[in-house]
């Protein structure tokens, strides 16, 4: 069987009814049974290829076909699913690892290989995202673990699902030995956006990971009756947001360098037709590549609508909510991935990742790269989400060379 | 008594426990027991000095001193409030009435005159502003009385609820007669914006209430990730939205002639975040008291937002809700009014309404004005909402006087 047929096939199984919550939807999260049936699946398939199979406390899943203390190479990504999502997202590059495992032991290649399944990455089942990822690399404390953590269904603890699950939540800080052996890490997953799709691409190499800030803005204003206060005495908080709204898209393309800005979220108080706005909140999601232009864009966007707010007679205030720094992947890993691509003679580019990875955590303690395969329309997080088993053959293959010529 | 502590006893009584169903706010709507008592108030004291209390066959109260047949002058408001109401809007511009009547009686003036209070102007029951009076104008339908026109609460029709009242629903076009012998129409209202009070005068002569557009416009873009999608593959709906909203602002500016326009209700689908808006609609809310300023300015904001999508590769629907023209007063009384406020010496100016009023009705048969005083802030809709009795009592010898001029 060749490896687009055994990646259709795995893709096909982790969609059936055992394997998430929703026949309209892939749903499955940390601690469901359909998550512990997609890790036992995993389980089994790589038991069959020589693996030792185990799990970190928390429940990540780590096999590797070397004992602990031999150098290993990483490979992997997540296989937890979004609330409404699809087959691909995280699983996709699971099923990707499991056939460069199987291709490993097909050609005799006897690489030292551990793959890795990062518990919840989604945050669908406690609202974190990375969360398996960021208790490896210790990114979160006891506390939230313990107590702010909570299951969006039943407002339980972290901790208690855990410990309900069989793990041991209390031995947390051991998970970062997950990453002890690792002489090098590869993640691939489905691009989530269109960039390989409209430039004709069936791979990207991924040689960053953009940082964010995600951020809120209030302006306030004064909520007068829409008929009857004349344009002079108005305080509409809504015109700062429009001018906010034209302003950062002028100061994300005139950063460049990867750099990209969104305002998602609108909220005016009180949203009625007939009434001028009191306050207007919207959010902001500014990325990159590099940390130099996005925070830059950050900041000059936070001080243009205070600006803005304070001509008309207003006031903005801005408030972060959370920034990650952005995350370069290694060179040397980037360039076999590159020479492995080349080789090939398919189409593929090199390029930044602008959606958060498990592998932002890993890349902080071993050498890491990431490998994109296109999405339909670059639809993600959602039942309609679509890639190419021939597409992830190929990163397998890609995958695989790279990791040969770095041995 | 003076007229002042006369005003402020009533509007104190009628925002007493049996005239409002809620301790916070009033909230006082057709058919409730409160909104019974509110009636029944204000025909006993119209009863008291010799006036035939009536209730047209919806529940419109009618008070006249003179029989059928003969001329009157109609002076009045409504005393049913919004769901969050305060105690002023509607029931002071009653109150005003009546007190003109104990003046005309106090002074022995004998002048004809008729008290209307009408149903249900804030549309709180039913969600049908200025039922009363659009009732009276046959501006409604028996299938919308019979069916659409649902109590928010319950579900039940309008025409159930009259019934179950005691009215007799089957009877509305009898309301029309209400009118007949009106030889003049002016009402009191809380301004319900800022003019009157920045710019210091206690008295606002309503020349005209302005006539409005109210729209939606739906622009449909991309959802794609905000992080994973670059600028210049974006389909950001939130764009042509904000160049919609400040070109609104400069048309209604250009516009002039009291020309407004206000975007109130705005919603990004999915919003969060971090996505990219899949489509956004928002709604215009565009008035003025001249047809062709404010119609022109609904027309040039439908194409802009057209335009404003296209030029960047999206599309835009603008979709009408409802639309009203303007409606100029009386020239004769809104001049008797002027001449009134004139010689009291006391601060007013001539203005529109930028409010709908049920005078918008009575206008279409009888010669009509309006009179406004101050609130605090501009703050209406609200338990917040603040007059003064003194202005209101200056408005009655305004009314009283210039009905006396006419006579």
């Amino acid at each position: 069987m060749e490896s687009a047929e055994r990646i259709d096939r795995d893709i096909e199984t982790l969609a059936g009814p055992d394997f998430t919550r929703s026949d309209e939807a892939i749903r499955r999260y940390a601690y469901t049974p359909e998550y512990r049936n997609t890790l036992d699946y995993f389980g089994r398939e790589l038991r069959a290829l020589g693996f030792e199979v185990d799990e970190d406390p928390v429940g990540t899943l780590v096999a590797r076909n070397r004992p602990p203390g031999e150098p290993v190479f990483g490979i992997g990504s997540h296989c937890d699913s979004n609330r409404n999502g699809g087959r691909y997202d995280g699983t996709m590059g699971v099923v990707a690892a499991l056939e460069v495992c199987r291709l490993n032991e097909e050609r005799g290649l006897g690489l030292p290989l551990q793959v890795v399944s990062f518990l919840e990455e989604e945050g669908s089942g406690f609202g974190q995202m990375l969360l398996g990822s960021r208790i490896m690399l210790q990114r979160v404390t006891e506390e939230e673990l313990h107590d702010s953590f909570r299951a969006i269904d039943d407002g339980r603890s972290f901790w208690e699902h855990a410990a309900a699950a069989g793990y041991e939540p209390e031995r947390w800080r051991e998970s970062g030995h997950v990453l002890d052996d690792l002489s090098g890490w590869i993640e691939m997953h489905i691009e989530q956006a269109r960039v390989l799709q409209d430039t004709g691409n069936r791979i990207g190499i991924v040689n960053a990971i953009a940082g964010y800030v995600h951020a809120d803005v209030r302006v306030t204003g004064r909520g007068d009756h829409a008929g009857a206060t004349p344009m002079d005495l108005r305080l509409d908080p809504t015109l700062p947001l429009a001018e906010t709204i034209v302003e950062l898209e002028r100061l994300a393309h005139a950063a460049g360098k990867g750099t990209v800005g969104t305002v998602g979220e609108i909220e005016v108080d009180p949203g009625i037709i007939n009434a001028i706005g009191a306050s207007v909140r919207f959010s902001l999601d500014i990325r990159g590549p590099k940390d130099d232009a996005f925070q830059g864009v950050a900041r000059e966007i936070a001080g243009f609508a205070e600006e803005a707010a304070s001509r008309r007679g207003m006031r903005a205030e801005y408030r972060q909510r959370q920034t990650l720094p952005a995350t370069p992947l290694d060179s040397r890993i980037v360039a076999a991935l590159e020479s492995a691509a080349e080789a090939t003679g398919e189409p593929f580019t090199t390029m930044h990742s602008g959606a958060a990875h498990d592998t932002m955590c890993v890349a902080a303690r071993v050498p890491s790269a990431m490998v994109f395969v296109p999405c339909k329309d670059g639809i993600s997080h959602h039942p309609d989400e679509d890639a190419d088993p021939a597409d992830a053959a190929l990163a397998a293959e890609i995958i695989l060379a790279a990791i040969q010529s770095l041995a």
